[in-house]
Protein backbone atom coordinates (compact mmCIF):
# COMPACT_ATOMS: atom_id res chain seq x y z
CA UNK A 1 0.00 0.00 0.00
CA UNK A 2 2.93 2.59 0.62
CA UNK A 3 6.13 2.64 -0.19
CA UNK A 4 8.15 3.74 2.32
CA UNK A 5 6.50 3.46 5.51
CA UNK A 6 9.09 5.97 8.21
CA UNK A 7 8.72 5.33 11.77
CA UNK A 8 10.13 7.96 14.10
CA UNK A 9 10.68 6.42 17.81
CA UNK A 10 9.63 3.02 17.47
CA UNK A 11 8.90 2.00 20.81
CA UNK A 12 6.14 -0.57 22.24
CA UNK A 13 3.29 1.05 20.26
CA UNK A 14 5.69 1.97 16.59
CA UNK A 15 7.35 -1.21 16.99
CA UNK A 16 4.57 -2.93 16.56
CA UNK A 17 3.19 -0.93 13.50
CA UNK A 18 6.80 -1.94 11.90
CA UNK A 19 6.23 -5.93 12.58
CA UNK A 20 2.30 -5.58 11.78
CA UNK A 21 2.87 -3.61 8.38
CA UNK A 22 6.10 -6.59 7.57
CA UNK A 23 3.72 -9.33 8.44
CA UNK A 24 0.87 -7.92 6.19
CA UNK A 25 3.23 -6.59 3.15
CA UNK A 26 1.50 -3.37 3.79
CA UNK A 27 4.98 -1.06 2.72
CA UNK A 28 7.80 -1.83 0.58
CA UNK A 29 10.30 -0.91 2.59
CA UNK A 30 10.05 0.20 6.74
CA UNK A 31 12.86 2.74 7.75
CA UNK A 32 13.44 3.55 11.15
CA UNK A 33 15.14 6.43 13.34
CA UNK A 34 15.71 6.41 17.06
CA UNK A 35 17.05 9.22 19.43
CA UNK A 36 19.82 6.74 20.97
CA UNK A 37 22.76 5.68 18.74
CA UNK A 38 22.61 2.51 20.91
CA UNK A 39 18.47 1.87 20.08
CA UNK A 40 19.50 2.50 16.32
CA UNK A 41 22.00 -0.15 16.32
CA UNK A 42 20.03 -2.74 18.19
CA UNK A 43 17.14 -1.79 15.69
CA UNK A 44 19.62 -2.88 12.46
CA UNK A 45 18.86 -6.56 13.18
CA UNK A 46 15.07 -6.59 13.33
CA UNK A 47 14.03 -7.84 10.52
CA UNK A 48 10.68 -5.74 10.45
CA UNK A 49 13.19 -2.76 9.55
CA UNK A 50 14.92 -2.39 6.50
CA UNK A 51 16.94 0.86 7.33
CA UNK A 52 17.64 2.90 10.19
CA UNK A 53 18.80 6.09 9.81
CA UNK A 54 20.82 8.81 12.09
CA UNK A 55 18.78 11.57 12.02
CA UNK A 56 14.74 12.20 11.41
CA UNK A 57 15.72 14.32 8.31
CA UNK A 58 17.01 11.61 6.76
CA UNK A 59 14.57 8.83 7.84
CA UNK A 60 11.58 10.78 5.65
CA UNK A 61 13.69 11.20 2.91
CA UNK A 62 11.44 8.96 0.65
CA UNK A 63 8.47 8.41 2.88
CA UNK A 64 5.38 7.98 1.52
CA UNK A 65 3.89 7.39 5.71
CA UNK A 66 5.68 8.44 8.45
CA UNK A 67 4.45 7.64 11.68
CA UNK A 68 5.77 10.19 14.69
CA UNK A 69 5.89 7.34 17.84
CA UNK A 70 7.40 9.63 20.50
CA UNK A 71 5.18 10.66 23.47
CA UNK A 72 2.88 13.05 22.65
CA UNK A 73 4.72 16.42 24.09
CA UNK A 74 7.54 15.68 21.55
CA UNK A 75 5.26 15.01 18.64
CA UNK A 76 4.96 18.94 17.29
CA UNK A 77 8.75 19.60 17.77
CA UNK A 78 9.53 16.34 15.83
CA UNK A 79 6.88 17.46 13.11
CA UNK A 80 8.73 20.71 12.60
CA UNK A 81 11.97 19.01 12.37
CA UNK A 82 11.27 16.43 9.31
CA UNK A 83 8.61 18.88 8.09
CA UNK A 84 11.27 21.07 5.20
CA UNK A 85 12.47 17.36 4.31
CA UNK A 86 9.28 15.48 3.65
CA UNK A 87 8.30 14.60 -0.03
CA UNK A 88 5.26 16.35 -1.41
CA UNK A 89 2.28 13.95 -1.03
CA UNK A 90 3.55 12.07 2.02
CA UNK A 91 1.92 11.75 5.02
CA UNK A 92 2.61 12.34 8.77
CA UNK A 93 0.51 10.46 11.53
CA UNK A 94 1.54 9.32 15.18
CA UNK A 95 0.18 7.06 17.64
CA UNK A 96 -0.21 9.43 20.69
CA UNK A 97 -2.57 9.53 23.48
CA UNK A 98 -4.15 12.83 23.53
CA UNK A 99 -5.16 15.28 20.53
CA UNK A 100 -6.44 18.05 20.72
CA UNK A 101 -2.79 19.50 20.93
CA UNK A 102 -0.98 17.17 19.09
CA UNK A 103 -3.96 17.82 16.41
CA UNK A 104 -3.45 21.81 16.31
CA UNK A 105 0.74 21.66 16.59
CA UNK A 106 1.44 18.81 13.98
CA UNK A 107 -1.02 20.82 11.42
CA UNK A 108 0.64 24.00 12.35
CA UNK A 109 4.23 22.34 11.43
CA UNK A 110 3.99 20.19 8.48
CA UNK A 111 3.21 21.96 4.96
CA UNK A 112 -0.51 21.54 3.23
CA UNK A 113 1.25 19.26 0.93
CA UNK A 114 2.23 16.99 3.65
CA UNK A 115 -0.58 16.81 5.86
CA UNK A 116 -0.96 15.13 9.57
CA UNK A 117 -3.45 13.27 10.22
CA UNK A 118 -3.26 12.22 13.81
CA UNK A 119 -3.85 8.77 14.89
CA UNK A 120 -4.61 7.02 18.50
CA UNK A 121 -4.31 3.67 18.27
CA UNK A 122 -6.22 2.11 21.71
CA UNK A 123 -3.66 -0.49 22.25
CA UNK A 124 -0.79 -1.06 25.08
CA UNK A 125 0.79 -2.83 27.46
CA UNK A 126 2.36 -2.11 30.96
CA UNK A 127 5.49 -3.33 28.87
CA UNK A 128 7.01 -0.57 26.95
CA UNK A 129 9.56 -0.31 24.49
CA UNK A 130 10.57 -1.79 21.00
CA UNK A 131 11.73 -5.34 22.11
CA UNK A 132 7.95 -5.93 23.69
CA UNK A 133 6.46 -4.90 20.38
CA UNK A 134 4.38 -7.38 18.67
CA UNK A 135 2.69 -7.65 15.15
CA UNK A 136 -0.93 -8.79 17.27
CA UNK A 137 -1.00 -5.91 19.37
CA UNK A 138 -3.73 -4.20 17.45
CA UNK A 139 -5.79 -7.30 16.46
CA UNK A 140 -9.51 -6.34 17.59
CA UNK A 141 -8.56 -2.64 18.81
CA UNK A 142 -9.79 0.65 18.06
CA UNK A 143 -8.41 3.47 16.55
CA UNK A 144 -9.36 7.02 16.53
CA UNK A 145 -8.30 8.91 13.77
CA UNK A 146 -9.28 12.85 14.54
CA UNK A 147 -8.16 15.36 11.90
CA UNK A 148 -9.08 19.28 11.70
CA UNK A 149 -11.64 20.56 9.58
CA UNK A 150 -8.62 21.76 7.61
CA UNK A 151 -7.27 17.88 7.35
CA UNK A 152 -7.59 17.06 3.04
CA UNK A 153 -10.09 14.17 3.21
CA UNK A 154 -8.10 12.07 1.09
CA UNK A 155 -5.32 12.06 3.36
CA UNK A 156 -7.86 10.96 5.83
CA UNK A 157 -9.30 8.15 4.41
CA UNK A 158 -5.75 6.57 3.56
CA UNK A 159 -4.89 6.73 6.89
CA UNK A 160 -8.07 5.11 8.00
CA UNK A 161 -7.47 2.16 4.90
CA UNK A 162 -4.19 1.87 6.90
CA UNK A 163 -5.09 1.35 10.40
CA UNK A 164 -7.81 -1.20 9.08
CA UNK A 165 -5.29 -3.45 7.18
CA UNK A 166 -3.44 -3.57 10.60
CA UNK A 167 -6.35 -4.90 11.93
CA UNK A 168 -7.97 -1.96 13.89
CA UNK A 169 -11.31 -0.94 13.55
CA UNK A 170 -11.41 2.93 13.27
CA UNK A 171 -13.47 5.80 14.76
CA UNK A 172 -12.91 9.00 13.23
CA UNK A 173 -13.99 11.97 15.73
CA UNK A 174 -13.11 15.79 16.41
CA UNK A 175 -9.67 15.85 18.46
CA UNK A 176 -11.48 17.70 21.16
CA UNK A 177 -14.18 15.22 21.87
CA UNK A 178 -11.23 12.31 21.38
CA UNK A 179 -9.85 13.79 24.45
CA UNK A 180 -12.72 13.76 26.65
CA UNK A 181 -13.55 10.32 25.70
CA UNK A 182 -10.06 9.31 26.95
CA UNK A 183 -9.95 11.07 29.86
CA UNK A 184 -12.51 8.83 31.06
CA UNK A 185 -12.55 5.58 29.34
CA UNK A 186 -8.30 5.33 29.72
CA UNK A 187 -6.55 7.91 31.50
CA UNK A 188 -8.89 8.04 34.64
CA UNK A 189 -8.33 4.16 35.32
CA UNK A 190 -4.87 4.85 34.71
CA UNK A 191 -5.21 7.48 37.33
CA UNK A 192 -7.13 5.28 39.84
CA UNK A 193 -4.74 2.27 39.59
CA UNK A 194 -1.71 4.21 39.62
CA UNK A 195 -2.95 5.86 42.71
CA UNK A 196 -4.28 2.60 44.55
CA UNK A 197 -0.50 1.52 44.27
CA UNK A 198 0.48 5.00 45.05
CA UNK A 199 -1.74 3.89 48.40
CA UNK A 200 -0.79 0.87 49.12
CA UNK A 201 2.68 0.98 48.76
CA UNK A 202 2.59 3.09 52.46
CA UNK A 203 1.19 0.24 53.80
CA UNK A 204 2.60 -3.48 55.23
CA UNK A 205 4.86 -4.69 52.75
CA UNK A 206 4.10 -7.93 54.04
CA UNK A 207 0.59 -7.77 52.37
CA UNK A 208 2.15 -7.71 48.61
CA UNK A 209 2.49 -11.69 49.35
CA UNK A 210 -1.37 -12.19 50.00
CA UNK A 211 -2.24 -10.44 46.46
CA UNK A 212 -4.59 -12.38 44.50
CA UNK A 213 -6.19 -12.00 40.77
CA UNK A 214 -8.15 -9.29 41.50
CA UNK A 215 -5.74 -7.14 42.63
CA UNK A 216 -3.54 -8.04 39.84
CA UNK A 217 -6.12 -7.44 37.22
CA UNK A 218 -6.75 -4.07 38.80
CA UNK A 219 -3.58 -2.58 39.27
CA UNK A 220 -1.66 -3.95 35.79
CA UNK A 221 -1.65 -0.70 33.87
CA UNK A 222 -0.34 1.00 36.82
CA UNK A 223 2.94 -0.31 35.96
CA UNK A 224 3.08 1.62 32.64
CA UNK A 225 5.85 4.34 31.74
CA UNK A 226 5.36 7.19 34.05
CA UNK A 227 7.47 9.76 31.23
CA UNK A 228 4.79 9.00 28.51
CA UNK A 229 2.00 9.31 31.01
CA UNK A 230 3.29 12.79 32.29
CA UNK A 231 2.92 13.93 29.27
CA UNK A 232 -0.76 12.62 28.90
CA UNK A 233 -1.65 14.45 32.52
CA UNK A 234 -0.14 17.36 30.49
CA UNK A 235 -2.08 17.74 27.77
CA UNK A 236 -5.03 16.44 28.43
CA UNK A 237 -5.12 18.18 32.25
CA UNK A 238 -8.44 19.89 31.83
CA UNK A 239 -10.87 16.99 30.17
CA UNK A 240 -8.99 14.31 33.27
CA UNK A 241 -9.50 17.14 35.98
CA UNK A 242 -12.77 16.95 35.09
CA UNK A 243 -13.35 13.55 34.88
CA UNK A 244 -11.39 12.74 37.88
CA UNK A 245 -13.60 15.36 40.23
CA UNK A 246 -17.11 13.36 39.07
CA UNK A 247 -15.05 10.23 40.13
CA UNK A 248 -14.54 11.21 43.08
CA UNK A 249 -18.13 12.66 43.63
CA UNK A 250 -19.28 8.94 43.06
CA UNK A 251 -16.61 7.64 45.44
CA UNK A 252 -17.35 9.64 47.85
CA UNK A 253 -21.22 9.29 47.47
CA UNK A 254 -20.21 5.38 48.24
CA UNK A 255 -18.17 6.50 51.40
CA UNK A 256 -21.67 8.40 52.70
CA UNK A 257 -23.69 5.80 52.26
CA UNK A 258 -21.44 2.79 54.00
CA UNK A 259 -20.53 5.12 56.78
CA UNK A 260 -24.36 5.30 57.22
CA UNK A 261 -25.44 1.94 56.87
CA UNK A 262 -27.32 2.49 53.49
CA UNK A 263 -26.54 -1.19 52.14
CA UNK A 264 -29.65 -0.99 49.67
CA UNK A 265 -27.99 2.04 47.90
CA UNK A 266 -24.59 0.37 47.91
CA UNK A 267 -25.75 -2.88 46.42
CA UNK A 268 -27.88 -0.97 43.63
CA UNK A 269 -23.98 0.77 43.02
CA UNK A 270 -22.98 -2.41 42.79
CA UNK A 271 -25.23 -3.88 40.69
CA UNK A 272 -25.13 -0.38 38.13
CA UNK A 273 -21.17 -1.20 37.92
CA UNK A 274 -21.72 -4.93 36.81
CA UNK A 275 -23.94 -4.12 33.95
CA UNK A 276 -21.61 -1.76 32.63
CA UNK A 277 -18.57 -4.15 32.91
CA UNK A 278 -20.87 -6.89 31.41
CA UNK A 279 -21.65 -4.92 28.30
CA UNK A 280 -17.70 -3.95 27.99
CA UNK B 1 -6.80 -37.05 54.39
CA UNK B 2 -10.57 -36.86 55.37
CA UNK B 3 -12.93 -39.74 55.38
CA UNK B 4 -15.74 -37.15 54.62
CA UNK B 5 -15.81 -34.05 53.23
CA UNK B 6 -19.13 -32.16 53.37
CA UNK B 7 -19.73 -28.66 51.43
CA UNK B 8 -22.69 -26.61 52.07
CA UNK B 9 -24.36 -24.49 49.21
CA UNK B 10 -21.04 -24.44 46.56
CA UNK B 11 -20.92 -21.86 44.57
CA UNK B 12 -17.42 -21.17 42.48
CA UNK B 13 -15.32 -21.53 45.72
CA UNK B 14 -17.29 -24.71 47.11
CA UNK B 15 -17.61 -26.69 43.65
CA UNK B 16 -13.43 -25.62 43.68
CA UNK B 17 -13.01 -27.12 46.07
CA UNK B 18 -14.82 -30.33 45.57
CA UNK B 19 -13.22 -30.66 42.30
CA UNK B 20 -9.59 -30.13 43.54
CA UNK B 21 -10.26 -32.68 46.35
CA UNK B 22 -11.39 -35.17 44.09
CA UNK B 23 -8.85 -34.60 41.55
CA UNK B 24 -6.18 -34.91 44.36
CA UNK B 25 -7.45 -37.57 46.10
CA UNK B 26 -7.66 -35.90 49.57
CA UNK B 27 -11.44 -36.99 50.61
CA UNK B 28 -12.99 -40.67 50.46
CA UNK B 29 -16.54 -39.06 49.79
CA UNK B 30 -17.64 -35.59 48.77
CA UNK B 31 -21.19 -34.88 50.11
CA UNK B 32 -22.68 -31.63 49.28
CA UNK B 33 -25.94 -29.42 49.86
CA UNK B 34 -27.02 -26.65 47.98
CA UNK B 35 -30.34 -24.47 49.19
CA UNK B 36 -32.06 -24.55 45.91
CA UNK B 37 -33.80 -28.27 44.62
CA UNK B 38 -33.13 -26.97 41.22
CA UNK B 39 -29.18 -27.04 42.19
CA UNK B 40 -29.55 -30.50 43.97
CA UNK B 41 -30.23 -32.09 41.03
CA UNK B 42 -27.45 -30.54 38.61
CA UNK B 43 -25.44 -31.29 41.31
CA UNK B 44 -25.68 -34.74 41.11
CA UNK B 45 -24.49 -35.79 38.21
CA UNK B 46 -21.01 -33.90 38.74
CA UNK B 47 -18.52 -36.47 38.86
CA UNK B 48 -16.73 -34.78 42.23
CA UNK B 49 -19.91 -35.05 43.91
CA UNK B 50 -20.99 -38.58 45.87
CA UNK B 51 -23.97 -37.45 47.41
CA UNK B 52 -26.79 -34.26 47.87
CA UNK B 53 -28.52 -34.73 50.64
CA UNK B 54 -31.79 -32.73 50.98
CA UNK B 55 -30.76 -30.84 54.19
CA UNK B 56 -27.92 -29.33 56.07
CA UNK B 57 -28.28 -31.48 59.09
CA UNK B 58 -28.48 -34.67 56.62
CA UNK B 59 -25.10 -33.88 54.66
CA UNK B 60 -23.11 -33.19 57.61
CA UNK B 61 -24.00 -36.21 59.23
CA UNK B 62 -20.61 -38.57 59.12
CA UNK B 63 -18.65 -35.55 58.38
CA UNK B 64 -15.06 -35.23 59.31
CA UNK B 65 -14.60 -31.76 57.50
CA UNK B 66 -17.35 -29.33 56.69
CA UNK B 67 -16.99 -26.35 54.13
CA UNK B 68 -19.61 -23.77 54.81
CA UNK B 69 -19.57 -22.06 51.05
CA UNK B 70 -22.24 -19.69 51.97
CA UNK B 71 -22.03 -15.67 51.68
CA UNK B 72 -20.32 -14.13 55.11
CA UNK B 73 -23.78 -13.10 56.14
CA UNK B 74 -25.19 -16.74 56.08
CA UNK B 75 -22.34 -18.28 57.72
CA UNK B 76 -23.71 -18.07 61.28
CA UNK B 77 -26.74 -19.16 60.97
CA UNK B 78 -25.50 -22.22 58.71
CA UNK B 79 -22.86 -23.17 61.85
CA UNK B 80 -25.58 -22.85 63.82
CA UNK B 81 -28.31 -25.12 61.94
CA UNK B 82 -25.50 -28.13 61.54
CA UNK B 83 -23.81 -27.62 65.21
CA UNK B 84 -26.39 -30.76 66.64
CA UNK B 85 -25.53 -32.84 64.03
CA UNK B 86 -22.02 -33.00 63.44
CA UNK B 87 -20.14 -36.22 64.60
CA UNK B 88 -17.80 -35.32 67.42
CA UNK B 89 -14.43 -34.30 66.17
CA UNK B 90 -15.33 -33.26 62.88
CA UNK B 91 -13.96 -29.89 61.88
CA UNK B 92 -15.83 -27.35 60.24
CA UNK B 93 -14.25 -24.13 57.95
CA UNK B 94 -15.51 -21.84 55.73
CA UNK B 95 -14.23 -19.97 52.39
CA UNK B 96 -15.47 -16.47 53.42
CA UNK B 97 -13.99 -13.57 52.38
CA UNK B 98 -14.23 -11.70 55.80
CA UNK B 99 -13.13 -13.19 59.54
CA UNK B 100 -14.13 -10.81 62.08
CA UNK B 101 -17.58 -11.31 62.71
CA UNK B 102 -17.71 -14.76 61.15
CA UNK B 103 -14.75 -16.37 63.28
CA UNK B 104 -16.48 -14.95 66.26
CA UNK B 105 -20.35 -16.04 65.45
CA UNK B 106 -18.76 -19.76 64.14
CA UNK B 107 -17.00 -19.80 67.04
CA UNK B 108 -20.07 -19.47 69.15
CA UNK B 109 -22.50 -21.28 67.26
CA UNK B 110 -20.27 -24.70 67.45
CA UNK B 111 -19.73 -27.11 69.63
CA UNK B 112 -16.04 -27.45 71.65
CA UNK B 113 -15.61 -30.90 69.62
CA UNK B 114 -16.17 -29.99 66.65
CA UNK B 115 -13.92 -26.56 66.40
CA UNK B 116 -14.65 -24.03 63.59
CA UNK B 117 -11.33 -23.17 62.01
CA UNK B 118 -11.96 -19.91 59.51
CA UNK B 119 -10.68 -19.79 56.59
CA UNK B 120 -10.66 -17.48 53.57
CA UNK B 121 -9.24 -18.64 50.00
CA UNK B 122 -8.40 -15.70 48.33
CA UNK B 123 -8.79 -16.97 45.25
CA UNK B 124 -12.24 -15.89 42.83
CA UNK B 125 -13.44 -14.69 39.44
CA UNK B 126 -15.98 -12.39 38.48
CA UNK B 127 -18.17 -15.34 37.29
CA UNK B 128 -19.97 -17.13 40.04
CA UNK B 129 -21.65 -20.44 40.66
CA UNK B 130 -20.41 -24.18 40.74
CA UNK B 131 -20.74 -24.04 36.84
CA UNK B 132 -17.65 -22.16 37.07
CA UNK B 133 -15.48 -24.07 39.41
CA UNK B 134 -12.55 -25.51 38.60
CA UNK B 135 -9.70 -27.92 40.58
CA UNK B 136 -7.06 -25.04 39.33
CA UNK B 137 -8.72 -22.21 41.12
CA UNK B 138 -6.04 -22.52 44.00
CA UNK B 139 -2.89 -23.06 42.11
CA UNK B 140 -0.32 -20.22 43.58
CA UNK B 141 -2.95 -18.74 45.63
CA UNK B 142 -3.03 -17.44 49.26
CA UNK B 143 -5.30 -18.99 51.86
CA UNK B 144 -5.83 -17.21 55.27
CA UNK B 145 -6.36 -19.52 58.08
CA UNK B 146 -7.92 -16.82 61.39
CA UNK B 147 -8.19 -19.21 64.36
CA UNK B 148 -9.32 -16.97 67.92
CA UNK B 149 -6.91 -18.19 70.41
CA UNK B 150 -9.81 -20.29 72.20
CA UNK B 151 -9.22 -22.13 68.36
CA UNK B 152 -7.53 -25.91 69.06
CA UNK B 153 -4.11 -25.73 67.41
CA UNK B 154 -4.35 -29.61 66.33
CA UNK B 155 -7.49 -28.33 64.55
CA UNK B 156 -6.01 -25.17 62.93
CA UNK B 157 -3.06 -27.60 61.46
CA UNK B 158 -5.62 -30.28 60.28
CA UNK B 159 -6.69 -27.25 58.67
CA UNK B 160 -3.94 -25.00 57.27
CA UNK B 161 -2.58 -28.97 55.95
CA UNK B 162 -6.10 -29.53 53.90
CA UNK B 163 -5.74 -25.75 52.39
CA UNK B 164 -1.62 -26.58 51.80
CA UNK B 165 -2.42 -30.02 50.30
CA UNK B 166 -4.94 -27.79 47.45
CA UNK B 167 -1.93 -25.78 46.73
CA UNK B 168 -2.59 -22.57 48.11
CA UNK B 169 0.10 -20.83 50.81
CA UNK B 170 -1.31 -20.93 53.90
CA UNK B 171 -1.14 -17.81 56.04
CA UNK B 172 -2.13 -17.79 59.74
CA UNK B 173 -3.38 -14.70 60.60
CA UNK B 174 -5.74 -12.91 63.46
CA UNK B 175 -9.07 -12.55 61.96
CA UNK B 176 -9.25 -8.28 62.60
CA UNK B 177 -5.38 -8.06 61.02
CA UNK B 178 -7.13 -10.44 58.13
CA UNK B 179 -10.24 -7.77 57.85
CA UNK B 180 -7.82 -5.26 57.83
CA UNK B 181 -5.46 -6.61 55.05
CA UNK B 182 -7.96 -7.65 52.69
CA UNK B 183 -10.09 -4.24 53.31
CA UNK B 184 -7.20 -3.07 51.46
CA UNK B 185 -6.33 -5.40 48.91
CA UNK B 186 -9.26 -6.56 48.05
CA UNK B 187 -12.27 -5.01 49.15
CA UNK B 188 -11.31 -1.38 48.30
CA UNK B 189 -10.03 -2.32 44.71
CA UNK B 190 -13.43 -3.82 44.21
CA UNK B 191 -15.35 -0.49 45.43
CA UNK B 192 -12.90 1.10 42.97
CA UNK B 193 -13.58 -0.89 40.57
CA UNK B 194 -17.20 -0.74 40.67
CA UNK B 195 -17.31 3.01 40.97
CA UNK B 196 -15.31 3.47 38.13
CA UNK B 197 -18.20 1.30 36.47
CA UNK B 198 -21.38 2.77 37.60
CA UNK B 199 -19.37 6.29 36.87
CA UNK B 200 -18.68 5.52 33.68
CA UNK B 201 -22.34 4.05 32.86
CA UNK B 202 -23.66 7.36 33.06
CA UNK B 203 -21.70 8.65 30.00
CA UNK B 204 -22.30 7.80 25.80
CA UNK B 205 -22.87 4.49 25.50
CA UNK B 206 -21.12 4.77 22.80
CA UNK B 207 -17.84 5.27 24.24
CA UNK B 208 -18.31 1.26 25.69
CA UNK B 209 -17.40 0.71 22.08
CA UNK B 210 -13.66 1.89 22.77
CA UNK B 211 -12.81 0.00 25.54
CA UNK B 212 -8.84 -0.87 25.84
CA UNK B 213 -7.79 -3.89 27.45
CA UNK B 214 -6.54 -1.71 29.96
CA UNK B 215 -10.31 -0.45 30.76
CA UNK B 216 -10.99 -4.05 30.96
CA UNK B 217 -8.47 -5.60 33.09
CA UNK B 218 -9.08 -2.18 35.74
CA UNK B 219 -12.51 -3.00 36.20
CA UNK B 220 -12.68 -7.33 35.93
CA UNK B 221 -13.89 -7.58 39.28
CA UNK B 222 -16.92 -5.33 39.30
CA UNK B 223 -18.36 -8.48 37.29
CA UNK B 224 -18.61 -9.96 40.57
CA UNK B 225 -21.87 -11.07 42.48
CA UNK B 226 -23.57 -7.67 43.95
CA UNK B 227 -24.52 -10.00 46.63
CA UNK B 228 -22.08 -11.44 48.04
CA UNK B 229 -20.29 -8.19 48.22
CA UNK B 230 -23.13 -6.38 49.92
CA UNK B 231 -22.31 -8.93 52.90
CA UNK B 232 -18.66 -8.17 52.58
CA UNK B 233 -19.33 -4.47 52.79
CA UNK B 234 -21.59 -5.17 55.73
CA UNK B 235 -18.84 -7.13 57.38
CA UNK B 236 -16.19 -5.30 56.99
CA UNK B 237 -17.58 -1.92 56.93
CA UNK B 238 -15.42 -0.11 59.55
CA UNK B 239 -12.06 -1.25 57.91
CA UNK B 240 -13.13 -0.46 54.48
CA UNK B 241 -14.38 2.43 55.55
CA UNK B 242 -10.97 2.90 56.75
CA UNK B 243 -8.98 2.04 53.70
CA UNK B 244 -12.02 3.64 51.09
CA UNK B 245 -11.14 7.41 53.19
CA UNK B 246 -7.01 6.95 52.40
CA UNK B 247 -7.68 6.00 49.69
CA UNK B 248 -9.51 8.88 48.78
CA UNK B 249 -6.84 11.56 49.97
CA UNK B 250 -4.57 10.48 48.04
CA UNK B 251 -6.98 10.59 45.06
CA UNK B 252 -7.52 13.95 46.08
CA UNK B 253 -3.66 15.14 46.64
CA UNK B 254 -3.28 13.60 42.85
CA UNK B 255 -6.16 15.92 41.52
CA UNK B 256 -4.96 18.80 43.58
CA UNK B 257 -1.59 18.56 42.04
CA UNK B 258 -2.91 17.94 38.96
CA UNK B 259 -5.14 21.50 39.24
CA UNK B 260 -2.13 23.16 40.33
CA UNK B 261 0.35 21.71 37.00
CA UNK B 262 2.36 19.85 39.62
CA UNK B 263 3.89 17.47 36.79
CA UNK B 264 6.42 16.59 39.31
CA UNK B 265 4.62 15.55 41.83
CA UNK B 266 1.90 13.74 39.39
CA UNK B 267 5.44 12.16 37.88
CA UNK B 268 6.09 10.83 41.54
CA UNK B 269 3.14 9.59 42.39
CA UNK B 270 3.46 7.63 39.03
CA UNK B 271 6.83 6.29 39.75
CA UNK B 272 5.68 5.11 43.11
CA UNK B 273 2.73 3.26 42.01
CA UNK B 274 4.86 1.54 39.38
CA UNK B 275 7.55 0.61 42.03
CA UNK B 276 4.77 -1.05 43.66
CA UNK B 277 2.72 -2.48 40.84
CA UNK B 278 6.26 -4.08 39.78
CA UNK B 279 6.70 -5.89 42.95
CA UNK B 280 3.50 -7.96 42.99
Amino acid sequence: MFDQLTILAPGLLGGSVARAVRERGLARRIVLWARRPETRTELRSQPWCDEVADTPEDAVRGASLVVLATPVDRIAELAARIAPHLPAGALVTDVGSTKAVVARLGHAALRADTPFVPSHPMAGSDKTGWQNSSSTLFERRVCFVTPLPDTPAAAVERVCAFWSALGLSVAVVDPDRHDEIVAHISHLPQVVASTLCAFLAQKDPSWRAYAGGGLRDTTRIAGGDPVMWRAILEHNRDEILRALTQYQDQLHAFTTSLANRDFDDLAARLERGRAYRSGL
